[in-house]
């Protein structure tokens, strides 16, 4: 394990961490709020403390996949043990634990609180929440290796690490330049969402936190009726965006380079818009007899798969009160996520694609045990160890929600509560059913149970083995 | 495919199912029950379509895993069509839906029932409820295998095909031989139990029909208080019995061997052990204060974690009554059920060491590359084969939850009760929570959800792929 190297990128981190803070800040200076003084503290602590940490060069550059899982772990749980300190400060949430909660919820895009009331929060420590969102969504690392004018081995596996989805795809040949162009598309796209937020009635300062929310995939609001408070208009526009971000980023740089013909090859876009297709269809029928026109069935039951399936988790309906058809729907793409290599979580549909072929070889392989059966996507073969890793993840991923559901079982509330609000943080949805439903919060769990879905939180967005490496006692054993 | 000999096989097993009808003919005879003609109607009407079926020898004995597969899952879904026909005849189960979801429910040992009152059963057709526990319990063609003077390629693909687990051990050289010591020990037991349970004051014929249920692993009772009606001792002897048959029943035979040191080898065994004690001891620190007396406490606590681990479902107490996390035990141990090789059902320890050893030798290969890794078990290396196996089984069970809790969610029941009946079904266990719990009967779901569940009761103790297999067209192409 090449410590000196993790420790030097863990110092880029926090300076990153500190740099992050100033937004805040400027806000607060906007708004006259002394919570400014605050972000500016500990952004300034953050940074002293990362430049601490570069001072001295990494011995050895050597980096293997190994360091960048630790990295990346380390990186997330640093970073929101730090961001979580203006909130405990500023006292909107005194209890720490809750207030890594939060900022967990925030970075790891799931957008889960434990406010009952986020309209108490000011303007700066509002936007410090939401921004947590838009840095989360499209990767701290990533965004820190496209930034940097550094480069090296450990980009890939940093890029491994941190992105979600089986396989992370090269846009170009340099790791690096890929992470610019992502980054510049998803730059793009949010600016673009703050124009059309403006247009359309909003603030510029709404339009901001609510674009960082949307683009992350998080689902942090200003308003305790979360999009419900806003126009038909700006909830279409959010469907539309949120939709947009559970896609493979790859699709957009397609476009842009006119690749139209590969973008219809992509099994799992088309997967995903059938999902968002039939899930809308359904409820839409379900739910039609509760609405006086058949437009704001249609939009609500749009809006709310959208915004779970994406995991971004705003609500414009109540979908507790559902029957149970659509509330097994939700639970399902709660579980499943839109795309690998979008910013949205969940186990994602490439992974569901890669399961049902292998899981249809097998049965080829009974049947007709001499015939030779290849998985195939996008019309190409699949590796053999992509499929097993798609496999593995699996297999933790069932334990991980199975050995969660058990701990935060021992919290005593009903069964719903329990089970989905395990599947909603690790899928960093947001709302579950039952009690943590979107009128919900997570103020109801017990200290206990808050630090096993913080877990959760971390473990589903980082997609389980960095946290699964960091925490193997093989990991720091000498080889 | 060589349907020739599927036709023949078919034969034997409708031959069979007529002799089997003769012995609630005999009940009925005792208590003068009219029930008995039905029984021996039916019986006869079996056993004569099953000798048309046998007449012509078959044209090839060729036969492979695909042939056997496809026997198994048409044996068991024409033994409970015709099964069930004597509870509509009687009209003690006067819908046909229910009177298949009875006989499934039997042959699989999973005992949830329809009835709301099973003690409105007469003798005869109580004793062919439970007595259809018994024959699933080991399986109806390795019976057959056991009894008829056959031998042939068959006999291993039809063996493993039906019974449980990722690998079939042969005790002994033939497959044959295998199948008559594994009855015999069965048999034994059985009639082992039965005296214990007279001497403790049942009744001859109770005596036999909690033999049937309990060796089974099925759950179905004369009373609706289940095995609570009884007295302590007589429970105590039942979780004893449930207890020995969660446990691969090799053990018994190297136990009779005296190869005792090869007992202890086995990992499955001590992690069923472990999951008694720890769930026993959980589950009775929360209860133990509703409780005047510990040992009450801790005979129900062993009694519902046994009884639902070996997937029997009899009960002694309301565990829907209980705290969240023995709920929550419960639910994990009727998802993962006891042993390979024993009667019980669900996904099997066996199954979950091998997925964790797979897992940790994924997070080894991730940090240390280079480095070789295998899996082993019981002190010897698993095959590649098995280790793969037993991963497609984990996705199939999934995407197999996951559906069927989608189509039982469109009843518009609870989420607890969509999703544990579901479960409770595939690990044909018995009872599950919420408004089918140890108090509540199936009942509650429309004819739609009743097939649905119908097909996850068989699909569990078929283990999912003969099922698959039998419907998949690739099955019936020629090659």
């Amino acid at each position: 394990m090449n410590k000196s190297i993790i420790r030097y990128i863990m110092g880029r981190v926090l300076q990153f961490e500190g740099l992050f803070m100033l937004l805040p800040a400027i806000v607060a200076a906007i708004h006259r709020e002394n919570s400014g003084f605050v972000f500016l503290g500990v952004g300034l602590g953050s940074a002293l403390a990362g430049t601490l940490l570069v001072i001295r060069k990494p011995k050895s550059t050597v980096f293997y996949a190994r360091e960048g899982f630790v990295t990346v772990s380390l990186s997330w749980i640093v970073l929101s043990l730090i961001g979580a300190l203006p909130f405990v400060i500023t006292g909107f949430i005194p209890n720490y634990i809750d207030a890594v909660f939060e900022t967990v919820s925030g970075f790891t895009t799931t957008g889960a609180s434990i406010l009952s009331d986020v309209e108490a929060l000011d303007y700066s420590t509002q936007f410090w929440r939401c921004f947590t969102h838009w840095v989360g969504g499209m990767g701290v690392l990533v965004f820190i290796m496209a930034v940097l004018p550094l480069s090296g081995s450990h980009n890939l596996h940093l890029m491994r690490a941190e992105s979600p989805g089986p396989e992370v795809g090269k846009l170009v040949p340099k790791i690096k330049d890929t992470a610019k162009i992502l980054y510049g598309i998803y730059l793009g796209l949010s600016l673009l969402l703050v124009v059309l937020y403006v247009i359309n009635g909003m603030s510029l300062y709404e339009a901001f936190i609510y674009s960082f929310s949307t683009m992350g995939t998080g689902g942090f609001a200003n308003k305790n009726a979360s999009l419900g408070y806003y126009s038909d208009t700006i909830q279409v526009i959010t469907i539309v965006f949120m939709f947009l971000c559970g896609i493979n980023f790859n699709v957009y740089f397609l476009a842009m380079k006119g690749r139209v013909k590969e973008i219809f090859k992509m099994e799992e876009v088309k997967l995903y818009i059938l999902a968002v297709v039939l899930g809308t269809g359904i409820i839409t029928y379900q739910i039609a007899d509760r609405y006086t026109d058949l437009f704001h069935a249609v939009k609500d039951a749009a809006f709310q798969i959208v915004a779970v399936v994406s995991t971004t988790g705003f609500s414009t309906a109540d979908f507790v009160a559902w029957p149970m058809l659509s509330k097994a729907i939700i639970v399902l793409v709660m579980v499943t996520g839109g795309c690998a290599g979008a910013t949205c979580g969940g186990f994602k549909l490439s992974r569901i694609i890669v399961l049902a072929k292998t899981l249809k070889k097998e049965v080829m392989h009974l049947t007709h045990p001499r015939s030779v059966h290849k998985i195939r996507m996008n019309g190409a073969p699949v590796h053999e160890e992509t499929s097993k890793s798609v496999v593995s993840f699996l297999v933790c991923y069932v334990l991980f929600a199975f050995v969660s559901f058990l701990l935060v079982a021992a919290n005593n509330l009903d069964f719903e509560t329990s089970l989905t609000s395990v599947l909603t943080m690790i899928g960093n949805v947001g709302p579950g059913l039952g009690q943590v439903g979107p009128t919900g919060n997570f103020a109801i769990f017990n200290s206990f149970s808050k630090v096993v879905l913080i877990f959760d939180m971390l473990a589903g967005r980082l997609e389980l083995f960095p946290l699964l490496v960091l925490f193997n006692f093989g990991t720091w054993k000498k080889s």
